[in-house]
């Protein structure tokens, strides 16, 4: 390469007129794709390969070996205990509060919400949006898919099936499943720590 | 650096030889979502943070004020009034011809379809995917992780319950929801823009 | 430029101090996204833009022609055939062991799991996880944002309806709707390819 040649390819590169090429990018992937598969067994999308789930969940100030996943979306005051797994393709709005508990997991898709905007959509904008807390308790699990909407609490050590439209409280030790979301049996817990799911 | 060092690093880099670095996306990454955390508090996926929800709808063709999140997915012909807000994880399938009206709320995770593949799956692909038009309505509110299925029109200033499957037509100041979707109440708006949901 | 500048300016981009500018990123995506509305009418995320469908699947070891989104999230062992396509933001879960068969469609959002973590959520940690096997017969249709839980088997030829909750085994050509999901009616193809879903 001549001495002019190179001047002129780096003034392209830092003027902007060489972007990082599609292949470059393509290479990246490949690279990250392939650690990841040999680590974790698993084939994740771009975005989830160049960060980290749980460097993410800290920098959110969420308790000690908590996670969440690159594709979840984290909006306003959200509060996350310790040993907390957060799925890919989360929602969690804490624009009305919202406090998740130690130990729980919160499946892939679920979305809660702590706001809505039903009514200033049906008044044309002449109404606000409405927020309300939501909390959900230490040690529960919320199943894949499941949207949980504002004002409502799950009690610790709670079950919600996958797919279910949550829209009023769940006591403790509660497995509530549908649509909308009903409490269908209770669970149990022995000292050793075997898990019974009674259904009523 | 020598000259010559420096020439072969230039050509590496614009040979492709060196991708841009896990290392570098990074440290975009980490600038972006700190900007957007301090203007927007929020947290947001990294596709998100590198592009504009506005942007892309302008570019769309969608109505002036309207925005689409990075996430969402659209297909073929798609018709968005001004002032609609797409969240993210959307997909809207206009390839049957999908229209949206002005100052709607299309929630995060809805999935609104003008085809299906159903036969042609079944039939070992003998036969064709079938197409028809949907249109929601102005000024209406289609739930969190909803799924409305071609040829199903939502009338104007309507509510679909999130979670709710939707496979006919909803009319006007109608309240919605379930797997399949029904209508469960009224909605109605006083000239001053309170808004009651009347339940049946 | 000056040659002094010009060193500087190498330097600081070998040596990490100048990532791909958000610029950059942006020129690459506004070119790879008119790109792709002209050959295919869609406008997609930015991942799905760097990334091929069709190589994502081949590289998972799937057969001939199945494609699979770059949103898509794959774990642990899953087995799919000639001709499937699988949507956008699918969770497809094989750590219990995943058969997918040939030409199926596994629509946008749905999540297969052949795990539950819900004994070791409940437990604080003191219970393993549950595995267990799923399989989807050869051309069968499963609707969008289903889930489907492990141990579950589906048959050649079924259809799940879009928004359902899958905990029991459908049998082959049979059309299965809800939460829970639950056979509806049956499929029935002539010889000459022409389908019929006959609902009880």
């Amino acid at each position: 390469m001549r001495s002019a040649d190179l001047s002129a390819a780096v003034q392209g590169i830092l003027g902007g007129e060489m972007p990082p090429s599609h292949d470059d990018l393509t290479e990246l992937y490949h690279e990250l794709r392939q650690a990841t598969s040999e680590r974790w067994s698993r084939d994740l999308p771009f975005q989830d390969l160049i960060t980290d789930r749980w460097e993410r969940a800290a920098q959110l100030g969420f308790g000690e070996g908590s996670s969440i996943y690159q594709s979840a979306y984290v909006y306003g005051d959200v509060t996350v205990g310790a040993g907390t797994w957060i799925g890919p393709m989360v929602l969690l709005d804490g624009t009305g509060g919202l406090r998740i508990g130690v130990g729980c997991d919160i499946s892939a898709g679920v979305q809660i919400y702590t706001h809505d905007t039903v009514e200033r959509v049906l008044s044309e904008g002449r109404t606000g949006i409405q927020h309300a807390p939501v909390t959900i308790g230490d040690h529960s699990h919320v199943g894949a898919q499941s949207v949980i909407v504002k004002g409502v609490s799950v009690g610790d050590h709670s079950v919600i099936g996958a797919a279910s439209f949550v829209n009023r409280d769940i006591p403790p030790y509660t497995v509530a499943v549908g649509v909308p979301c009903r409490p269908v049996g209770r669970v149990e817990v022995s000292p050793e720590g075997e898990v019974t799911l009674r259904y009523d």
